[in-house]
């Protein structure tokens, strides 16, 4: 039975929703673009069906506010228009739509049970080239249309309200975001809204990143933003009051974690709470600044959905968000290193999805976005700055006098991730493969330091620094052997000579490299003073960067500004993966884990309990007083421990006495 | 003195009107989107410009509806906001204004003689490529924006006032174009406004193109549409007020026209002022119907617009609505033919003006078209039908079983103009000019019949069948040489064997090659009996067809309907050209009109007086009497009659006896 649905061409309900929330940005109360290239849905686009019916029905050809559109169906002489209804004796009929929007997303929807629309109509952007329809389960009915996006929401209360500051403070309790409503405004009256992630940042206004003054209205419906406290000031005497939605993606949590450290249960749930908050159309950097959707910070959240809820969807509308459409004229959020990102990223997708029909679809455009990026390498093949370009990295002081040594590496898994998709679509893998080899070679033969036992950050300067990012992307993505990679350990990451990553962003690799080395305890160290330092100073949800050192309202201040630092941040959601990955130790070997390893590791905990996402279902790993005990209800899992492997069967508990 | 101006990016507004005047087309009520694929603005547009001021100003960056913004100014640490005063102490400032709108024009004004928004700043869709602002003359104050095409507004009366058909019928006494109001409407009745480009449309609601139903309001503003009559019918007894205006371009009539014949002076006013009402954001085919830019059209319009404006400002927006923006998946209008022509008309625009800006400014936009045309040839390089393809040439029964005569000549041109185009450009113009020798040889080899002294349309049917087409390019675009075009006249053109054209489009470029092999007279024939048989017929304005056998209403049925003939159409402006070009015989001689020529043919003409627009001036020729005289106000004229010349000084009116 064809359960109908709003269609669109593909990407572009991910283009358009881009557009909107790329426009909500406020920066003290001004308006602030992005920093780089956005793109537009396709304005006119025509959909295809051939469907054949026994019996006569009459359809509706609906569109969404602002497309407008023409029906013709085979055999009937004169077109019909949208919105009205058809009747269609019993017949086979070829209905071709032709729809126009001109300022927003072209979709239609036909709720019939055979006539219906859906993934199985084909769709053009006006061209001859016709693809499969695009559509969700969220956009099911007449009413919803796609132009809105579906999130859900929860009446919210706050758990405080003082009278400070000449005005009315609300606590919600701890950090969310949501729409407010105000009622009961004096129109005459300027009514002063403050929203602050921290009670100072409410209380000042001057400093706020987000307020907003009211007035002309009785009730003022508030735009959906970030807050935990929010101060109402009026000018008159007042007698306001205030409603909070929380507005959210209906996504449930798979996974969850627990050990001896009852701070680490309490960390786990503060690092997913922060991850929902930032999982909104596509992932966030952060909910209150920039609310942009930055392809390095996206990287590490599909790493954490696996991890988290395993939700192919937004995984998918982050990617095509940030893929945009060719023609390519800058790097994704103009850095070079996140266009890199993204292509990896398709891969990692795939391998964890096995989903080869989104990669085909989109292979065009990335096979575009990667002829832009080899159309700027060097003469030898390296990714160097061009006009426009950005060579991030990290924020860390760095040789970047000629081409970096970390980008490199990010180029060469980004050429070896094109080969394994080349293939997937049936096309030559070769060149992919050579750029690969050549720029390995090239690496070490430029940039490896044999008296130092480190990757150089640049060559050209004569400096011969080392910093830790290049080294851990050796390790990471194992663009070093073994033996190398213990050298790496050793001679960089293991050695305080050399300076120590600042940044959560980064930090993250470096855990992850860790990690992979079998040292998962200095990730739960970190997780129990890095993480669990923000919460015993009271954070509810993750922070974008945290001193230990600071103090108080000290902790808020970032960029040069009181309330620079994000106090919701998507990458503070790494201790999911990293536990869920390393200490429960579940990872796919196959393409959309047909086959899956589970290698448990204590590291420092005592014991420890959790559940990981699989597609389709899930594993729970339990260790305690050195018994282990796994259940899955997939197929394909292999517990591995101590060099010994079990196969794991499907729904049957495995038990294991052992000493991790 | 700087001239203050709303700027956007280059393209952009011509593409933001494309989308508006495509979504506007009306049949029976029914929308009707474009057939072929539409294109949109950037979202998001930087604006740079240093600008160095010995004084204190405050300025406002102002932006249009829906664009958002964020200004940077060098040396302030802090960005600024739009819509708002900023107070800059004397200096030198680099100003960044970054604007986003996600559904329209992104565009902005700063009102200032020194920090002024005009052509001399530097627009980016958002990546590091810097290309001049766009700007136009008719958006220079706040309250004007660029959303809003700039027309002019007369009002106008109806000439006759009439109660028929249960209605009123109002009579403008000829086509015209604009918004109507009706008032003093009963809010509870439904009121049926009805247009007609002829009496009778008026009052067949039924078959109509163009009506509406009005309810609900007192006072109804309709949107500009075509019409001479109106009739509107209330369903209760009502007593209605009724107001139009005249939406039209404020451009002046530079040329003249009149002969020893008066209907010829009558037929060239109605042409000047069908053209001028096709004369819009763009050039339209019509202004009832379709109410869109087809590159063959324009292709026409460009010429004629030559000969009675010389603006340039409507041939440029109207290539840059046909041309969008790359990636390029199908042929502008989905025709194979109108991308060639479009390309042709770059070049020409070229050579009428002499504006290498905007070549090179699009240049790499053509280049992408051109490969997507050369993309799809097949393997002898000749233009083919492939899928999604419309291989028009003209409405006429033609040997389409192969690749067609005519499409590659039409190739052939375009490649030469390419490469004309190319050198302007600075870059190699010889593949351009190979491919063009190539295809010459290709199709003197398979397309020339020795034995029926004509091109054939297509060698793999063997009927080797002949249509005028082919053989009325190879003329007009000096494919073929002299001998062998004045062959093609004689077994061709004027053998009345071959099948005539019938279509008033391909009709012109007949004319043309016949006037430019010395045939005047049929021009002047076919204008005395066509074009003045329609204003025998009541015409007020060019139909786009006439057929002298039909009587009454039947002119005004076409595609079987009986409204379907448009009685405005674009094209029927071509004697203005034919005139101007053959009779008075003005054209340019070298780029931009820097030298020119007028060799004047009296044709079937006892005597004739005109005026040719030049850039910057005109040419005026009067011949009566066995009196030549000619008189213009620009340099570089050559006067050339019966194998002389004679040079034509600026100011000093040239008078030499002759018989022409």
């Amino acid at each position: 039975m064809l359960q109908p649905k709003w269609i669109w061409y593909p990407g572009d309900f991910e283009i358009y929703h881009s557009n909107l929330v790329h426009s909500r940005r406020e920066d003290y109360g001004m308006e602030y673009p992005p920093v780089w290239m956005q793109y537009s849905p396709y304005p006119r686009v025509d959909c295809r069906k051939t469907v054949k019916c026994e019996e006569e029905r009459t359809i509706i050809v609906h569109t969404n506010p602002g497309t407008m559109g023409m029906v013709t169906i085979s055999g009937f002489p004169r077109h019909f228009t949208v919105n009205v209804p058809i009747t269609l004796p019993a017949g086979e009929y070829e209905l071709h739509l032709r729809l126009y929007n001109t300022t927003g997303l072209p979709s239609c929807f036909i709720d019939d049970t055979y006539y219906g629309t859906d993934e199985s109509w084909r769709v053009s952007n006006g061209s001859f080239n016709y693809v499969q329809a695009a559509a969700t389960p969220a956009y099911t009915t007449l009413e919803k249309t796609p132009d809105v996006f579906a999130f859900a929401y929860d009446e919210i209360r706050p758990v405080a309200v003082e009278e400070v500051a000449g005005g009315t403070l609300y606590d919600f309790g701890k950090e969310t975001f949501g729409p407010v409503c105000i009622g009961g405004i004096d129109p005459t009256d300027n009514v002063y809204v403050c929203y602050g992630e921290s009670r100072e940042e409410a209380l000042d206004w001057e400093n706020a990143y987000v307020h907003q003054m009211v007035s002309g209205v009785e009730t003022a419906h508030l735009v959906p933003r970030a807050f935990r406290y929010i101060h109402v000031r009026c000018g008159k005497k007042c007698d306001l009051t205030l409603q909070a939605q929380y507005e959210y993606l209906p996504i449930c949590d798979v996974a969850d974690f627990s050990c001896d450290d009852p701070m680490v249960e309490k960390i786990w749930d503060v690092c997913a709470y922060t991850f929902h908050l930032n999982s909104r159309e596509f992932f966030q950097d952060g909910i209150k600044r920039d609310r942009w959707v930055w392809s390095g910070d996206s990287y590490q959240s599909f790493m954490t959905n696996n991890y988290l809820y395993m939700d192919p969807e937004i995984t998918k509308r982050t990617i095509l968000a940030l893929l945009g459409k060719p023609p390519y004229d800058q790097h994704v959020n103009t850095i070079n290193d996140y266009t890199l990102y993204l292509i990896i990223s398709l891969w990692d997708y795939y391998f964890a999805t096995g989903d080869d029909a989104f990669v085909r679809l989109y292979w065009p455009r990335f096979k575009a976005l990667y002829a832009f990026v080899l159309g700027r390498l060097d003469e030898d093949g390296q990714m160097v700055q061009r006009p426009g370009d950005w060579i991030f990295i990290d924020w860390s002081e760095m040789d970047k006098s000629g081409p970096l040594c970390a980008e490199q590496i990010l180029l060469w898994k980004a050429a070896l991730s094109m080969a394994s998709l080349a293939i997937l679509c049936n096309e030559d893998a070769a060149p992919y493969r050579e750029q690969a080899a050549d720029l390995k070679k090239l690496i070490d033969e430029r940039y490896w330091d044999e008296e130092k036992h480190a990757y150089i950050d640049c060559y050209t300067s004569g400096k011969r620094s080392v910093t830790r990012h290049a080294n851990i992307f050796a390790i990471l993505y194992n663009f070093a052997d073994e033996a190398r990679k213990t050298e790496l350990m050793e001679h960089v990451l293991n050695n305080d000579a050399i300076t120590q990553i600042t940044t959560p962003y980064f930090k993250f690799f470096e855990l992850c490299a860790r990690c992979s080395m079998g040292d998962l305890a200095s990730a739960q160290k970190l997780i129990a003073s890095y993480w669990g330092g923000m919460i015993e100073n009271g954070a509810t949800s993750i922070w974008e960067q945290f001193d230990p050192q600071a103090k108080g309202a000290e902790h808020y201040a970032m960029y040069g500004t009181p309330y620079g630092c994000s106090l919701c941040h998507a990458w503070g959601g790494g201790p999911i993966y990293l536990l869920g990955r390393y200490c429960l130790g579940v990872y796919a070997t196959e393409v959309g884990y047909k086959t899956f390893c589970v290698q448990p590791a204590a590291g420092i905990y005592g014991e420890f309990h959790g559940v990981v996402p699989l597609p389709g279902g899930s594993v729970r790993v339990d260790y305690k007083d050195g018994t282990l005990s796994v259940l899955t209800d997939c197929d394909g899992g292999t517990l591995r421990i101590n060099n010994e492997t079990y196969p794991l069967h499907n729904g049957q508990k495995l038990e294991i006495n052992c000493t991790l």
